[in-house]
């Protein structure tokens, strides 16, 4: 393990940290929270502090292999959220640092899972910068700093696999930093488009900046009590086409943007994706008709739920605990599907799913003609033996996960479906779910012990199970035998000397 | 597809429903029940007509495939039960012909899982019938058909591969018919075993018959609407032992009898089973300590619901449903863990655990070591690719027949946890499950479209998936290009003479 490579990397991330903070700062300034202001200010500062004592000593080995990949991702998303927690619990806004760190996490991570009861008590620094950590988190910080940084060579393509959503990265462009930059640019251009939309519709400035970072995010930290349910039908419409569009692959809009259109239109998973939704809209607004004065009403709160659920975002309109049995089931199960890869959106993926059927038809067919050779295409290309294998261990990596964070969070005697739920929305980063946890609760009483097991399913989920997963695993922090040899013959010399 | 091997084993099949129907119109005549008894032969009569039918026409070919064996066992099944309900409906004991396949389907495949609410008023031949179902189908008919019948070659390898339980069959003895005599010789001594400690204990007769072929079975079918709750303590510990007995992987008593002790008690599957069981009743007897008056009988009331649920019996003496969150959780989990492979238990099965959670240690370690080769042990041998990817894809269909099946019992308006649980305990051939269908209630308000889609999960469970979902692959039902030609080839020679 290569140590020193991450500690460099973890003070890129201060660093960067202290200038996402300076936002909320400002913000505050504008609204006259000095105070609030303040304290960003002061945290800033001390991520300048530890970045530079992280940063005090160059690393002379920059290598970095998949393992020390895995592990700066892991790392990066924890000291980030650490530190993103302070400005909460330090202003006296979440005064328990659990609750703090919880909130933090939930927003880096996409998730939206709150802790509070009262979100209009914030104040508006704070709740921009609750609303800023989904969009910092929906494309991935280090592929940012990427996009921003000199291009650092192939070591990076490894830091760039462990944060992208899906089961494989594909370089949209020969160089990494190309790749980075126009994914940053398609996420910012969808981003302004958004805000300019729900600024026609006029939707307050404060609420469509905040509202455009969760939506871009597929984040769902809501900036009103009532969550999304008091805006008008046409910002409520806006933020539905939208959320469904951050959750749709990049490389789709990446072809589009190369005038490949008919590749774009093509895409497997793209069209599942739309597919899915389409069966679920139509399938709950026929069941909670009879909830609506009418039609157009409940097809609209439902083309709004089902968005929010599968794209992972989270917003509600609606108080979905009170529909009936099958629209509640079909929610649950769009949970666990989640977006397309390569989107902001998360869940176990589209792509995934239709790697798993496939597999599932590969395997009829091997037993039906066991001398024939088959194998798993997707978008017309064959799929490599290793992607179809790694996809069924994530599933069952991801019921493990899904199983003990269950058996721990159950030790706070709620009821099953709450418990099912909360593991369930923060595995896959939505945001509520049904029960305690449902659109009108919130996750304040579950025990200290219970958010931090949900806080690691929210960053395991967000990161795709293994980078944290690698944290757990002894044999990963033992230096190798190549850097043992390495490191006696820096010794070796140094005593030379 | 060869058709005519197929309708050849069927007649086969309902020979000897016919053979087993006997038993319970021998029962009836003991008690007294004469109009009952008459029913039960009327329905072997007509079981030894349809065979003869079946049976008329000898197949020109007797080849059989995986294809024709996948197929042959769930259809040999589905007529079993389809045969097997008549009695209970034309005796007016379950009016509703669905209810009595539910109860046959659930008796047959010993999931235990009943539409009954007052059990006592049966007869004792219908009561018998129903709890020898288990026994039939706990060790698989059709391995009692080849341990009876002569040796028919390696074709029928197929047929108990498709019907015995985990993931891979090893023939403990060169010969097939050899390896299922020993099978149900095992089986006959262990029941002979329990009947017998049972009837030592002042068990009256029927109960202790009944009651013994649902612990063979692991099925769960009690006799008494207070379920096994007034049984004695004395009872109740051997029914426990002989549970947990029934779902240790009949290979080690292979091993054990050939005095193979060493290979035995090393065997990974059944040492982690036990150890799964140890730890579950530890942390469930801690967990209800309050609910009972001394920690004894926490702790045999707690032994008693583990064994019954890993091993899917599903026989209960306390209402579990009442107990704390954590147990009920914990039960759940038991609930998809399974028994051992090779067992009469149903489930995931233990042996598919570990080869799961290795395949995952495998894939962490190649992501760590890309070039390093690694291959997933058990029991010091190494494991077949095939087999790994196999598990894995199991795993994958049980979840997509599991969101599958939630989804259309929904559509019967009850709560979240209930139509959870009715998936679940039907997909693991458990017997009752939590809410609505816990320990004191059953699955007699269903709908006849849910009861139906139980039943395929219950089938689906107990032959592990791939017999079913056989028949809903239409490649299956075609002709392959080899046959065509056959046919062809024998209508040109009829055309000729």
């Amino acid at each position: 393990m290569n140590y020193q490579v991450i500690r460099y990397m973890l003070g890129y991330i201060c660093y960067f940290e202290a200038a996402f903070l300076t936002l909320p700062c400002f913000v505050g300034l504008i609204y006259g929270e000095y105070r609030v202001s303040m304290i960003y200010a002061l945290v800033a500062a001390i991520c300048v502090l530890l970045g530079a004592a992280f940063r005090f000593k160059r690393p002379k080995d920059k290598r970095m292999y998949t393992k020390e990949g895995l592990v700066t991702v892991a790392l990066c998303w924890i000291v980030l959220s650490i530190l993103g927690a302070l400005p909460f619990c330090i202003s006296g806004e979440i005064p328990y640092y659990v609750d703090a760190l919880f909130e933090t996490i939930s927003g880096f991570t996409t998730t939206g899972s709150s802790i509070l009861s009262d979100v209009e008590a914030l104040s508006h620094a704070s709740l921009f910068w609750r609303s800023f950590t989904h969009w910092v988190g929906g494309m991935g910080v280090l592929v940012f700093i990427l996009a921003i940084l000199p291009a650092q060579g192939g070591a990076f393509m490894n830091l760039m696999k462990a944060e992208s959503p899906g089961p494989s990265v594909s370089k949209l462009v020969p160089r990494l930093r190309d790749t980075a930059l126009f994914l940053y640019g398609i996420y910012m251009g969808m981003t302004l488009l958004e805000l300019a939309l729900l600024l026609i519709g006029k939707m307050p400035v404060f609420d469509a900046v905040t509202l455009t970072f969760g939506t871009a995010g597929t984040g769902g930290f809501a900036v009103r009590n009532s969550g999304l349910a008091d805006y008008s039908v046409y910002q409520q419409a806006v933020i539905t086409v939208f959320m469904i569009a951050f959750g749709v692959n990049f490389n789709s809009y990446f072809l589009l943007l190369r005038k490949r259109f008919k590749q774009a239109v093509k895409s497997e998973e793209v069209l599942t994706y739309l597919g899915i939704i389409a069966v679920s809209v139509l399938l709950i607004t026929v069941n909670v008709r009879p909830l609506f004065p009418n039609l157009f009403q409940a097809f609209h709160h439902t083309f709004f739920q089902v968005g929010s659920i599968i794209t992972t975002t989270g917003y509600s309109t609606q108080d979905f605990n009170l529909w009936p049995p099958l629209s509640r089931t079909i929610l649950m199960v769009l949970v666990f599907i989640g977006a397309c890869a390569g989107s902001t959106g998360g869940g176990i993926k589209v792509s995934r799913l239709i790697i798993m059927v496939k597999g599932i038809r590969k395997e009829i067919r091997t037993l039906l003609h066991p001398r024939s050779v088959y194998k798993v295409r997707m978008d017309g290309r064959a799929i490599e033996h290793e992607v179809v294998r790694s996809v069924n261990v994530y599933l069952a990596i991801y019921v493990l996960i899904f199983v003990g964070s269950l058996l721990i969070i159950t030790l706070d005697e709620k009821d099953l479906v709450t418990n099912f739920t909360a593991v369930g929305v923060t595995l896959n980063n939505i945001g509520p779910g049904l029960g305690v946890v449902g659109p009108t609760g919130n996750f304040s009483s579950f025990s200290a012990v219970s958010k931090l097991v949900l806080c690691l399913d929210m960053l395991a989920g967000r990161l795709e199970l293994f980078p944290i997963l690698m944290l757990f695993v002894p044999s990963v922090w033992k230096r190798g035998k190549r850097e043992k040899v390495r490191i006696e013959k820096t010794k070796a010399e140094k005593a030379k000397v």
